[in-house]
């Protein structure tokens, strides 16, 4: 597609090195306990030890970023929720009352909301990032969400928003009415999946109008059905702030950052920046498993396994805030647990 | 059973309170956020509110406690590691080493580690507390690992345990060569569970040792083919480690102290006080679904879904630390996040 050559992407690193892993491995199986005990705690530190090309894990200023944006298909009736709710949220997230509030102050991290494309003005405030690139996007049962030009302009904002961030941690979450189908589109088309398996309940459909949104994303889909490049199938079927996420994280990566990959919309813009750069994935924690249908299979289309599995369906950031305290864990337990030498414990009969 | 007699229980009221559950789900339902949108952080939320008789959680000088023994069936060659590693480990903790030193630094938690019944003298330390009920249980294979009388010694210990800590939180975990052979067996017992389907690797038997392992706790169960009542049960299969956990849950729950029970062997744990005193139940945490094969079934058995699924098999109390900032979490969710009322955010159409 002629659209991608304006496109400018960072270079991204894969963090494959042998000869580091290797000795992560060792420090790893030569703490006191049986090889493998940790679990999924090992494999966690093995892949932050590659990130930041060291045996020992060090965090520095973690943030969280929160892309918010409306979408055109919430006039189809997709959501359990009105679109007014969208600048609603963003209100309580600035007032400090939102869950990702809560568990951004209790695990230390600064919160930044950014307008990726809102539709309706916002009022300045110090945390909130005014990057909308428009109102909404179209209605992607009628034509593309956005154009190609737009995509862009969305993905290098947030590569954008991302550089001027301290820190080696970004997490990232979101907000949106209608956003759960906008990440469904893009799942069912970058993955190849029936759109019967990925479309869910959102904030709280029940079973008609689940039905009922089944129906209108199978319209949007056959609306763009010859659409397959990720650029344009972004441009078609995605939203402002999945696109700026997924920019957000190209950056992140390419800076050899932490990403904490939050639930099923922020692991929608994932899977677009793992299409567009596929040395990304190498940097991503997926950090919860969310309730929506569909999660599970985007999950094992990227070969993730999430951290957390509680069974939430809210978004923001969340899930990506209660893993938090297990990456901390994997750094140190690989700087404070003693070997099996040092403690002069035996190892296996 | 005349044994049972001579056991005294500390009195347990179950936390059920329809009018705070009901002010409780009112206020979980009234966060900004879709209804059931956090979803095992809601249940969470319910339960400790129950256990702490509040719509506010709170909680106090949190206490880890390892319980630590050696168990006769280990002559049988049912682990991976030598019997010598359970006096090792506790060194290993002692001096701070260990997995669950580091995640107990991490979170807060004041840590104690108990003799219960290791087979060696220990020396003093501040943070070890000399329950010590006999030098390791005998073989299973070829008796009653412990008489009733000291069974009922272990739980009247373990009681004690708890009366002495400060603080409404107490973790439990433990160490012991051979402590997943005498989980299994209990499970087995108390659960009605076919052996198959209870036996796992421990610390990494391989599948000739697995099948070892088997045999001689299926011999340890046509031993003891007709105990059937709990007491006797644990008596004749369990370990002195688990008896005085089981008895210091049931301490923690009488005075309303929340319980975090770790995996597999504090599962068994667990069990064996939830028979002694079902409502006991209403107090427990399940923090980690443990590798271990069979966990699963116990965490169905007592009706329960553990908040983590890391993959880990390292018991110590790890996978209960892990959980612990998820219980925050619940307690600041409740304390700290908006009403749709009070933050002015639409509900749903």
């Amino acid at each position: 597609m002629s659209d991608n050559t304006s496109l400018l992407l960072p270079a991204i690193d894969p963090t494959a090195d042998a000869a580091l892993a290797s000795r992560l491995q060792h420090r790893i199986d030569h703490k006191t306990k049986p090889q493998g005990a940790l679990g999924q705690l090992e494999t966690l530190a093995l892949q932050l030890g590659l990130i930041q090309r060291s045996e020992t894990i060090s965090f520095d200023a973690p943030q969280m970023v929160v892309f918010a944006a409306d979408h055109g298909i919430a006039s189809e009736g997709v959501s359990a929720f009105p679109q007014a709710v969208t600048v609603q949220m963003i209100g309580n997230m600035l007032a400090g009352g939102a869950a990702v509030n809560v568990f951004a102050r209790q695990h230390g991290f600064a919160l930044q909301v950014v307008d990726a494309g809102v539709a309706a003005a916002l009022a300045e405030h110090p945390q909130l990032l005014q990057r909308k690139v428009a109102h909404g996007t179209h209605n992607a049962c009628e034509g593309p969400a956005m154009s190609a030009a737009l995509a862009v302009q969305a993905l290098h904002a947030g590569m954008a928003v991302v550089r001027d961030l301290p820190g080696n941690v970004v997490a990232f979450g979101e907000m949106g009415i209608a956003n759960t189908s906008a990440a469904a589109l893009l799942l069912a088309r970058l993955a190849g999946l029936p759109l019967a398996d990925v479309v869910g309940r959102g904030t709280g459909l029940d079973d008609a109008q689940l039905a009922h949104k089944q129906a209108a994303l199978a319209r949007a889909l056959a609306r763009h059905a010859d659409v397959r490049e990720p650029l344009a199938v972004l441009a078609a079927l995605g939203g402002f702030e999945i696109a700026m996420m997924g920019g957000a994280m190209l950056q992140a990566a390419s800076e050899r950052r932490v990403i904490l990959v939050d639930g099923f919309i922020a692991g929608a813009a994932a899977l677009v920046a793992c299409r567009l750069a596929p040395a990304a994935r190498d940097y991503m924690v997926f950090c919860h498993r969310s309730a929506e249908r569909g999660h599970h299979l985007l999950l094992a289309h990227l070969q993730a396994t999430a951290l957390l599995d509680l069974g939430m369906r809210l978004g923001e950031g969340t899930g990506a805030l209660l893993a938090w305290p297990l990456l901390q864990s994997a750094a140190r337990f690989m700087a404070e647990m003693a070997s099996f030498d040092s403690a002069g414990v035996s190892g296996k009969n």
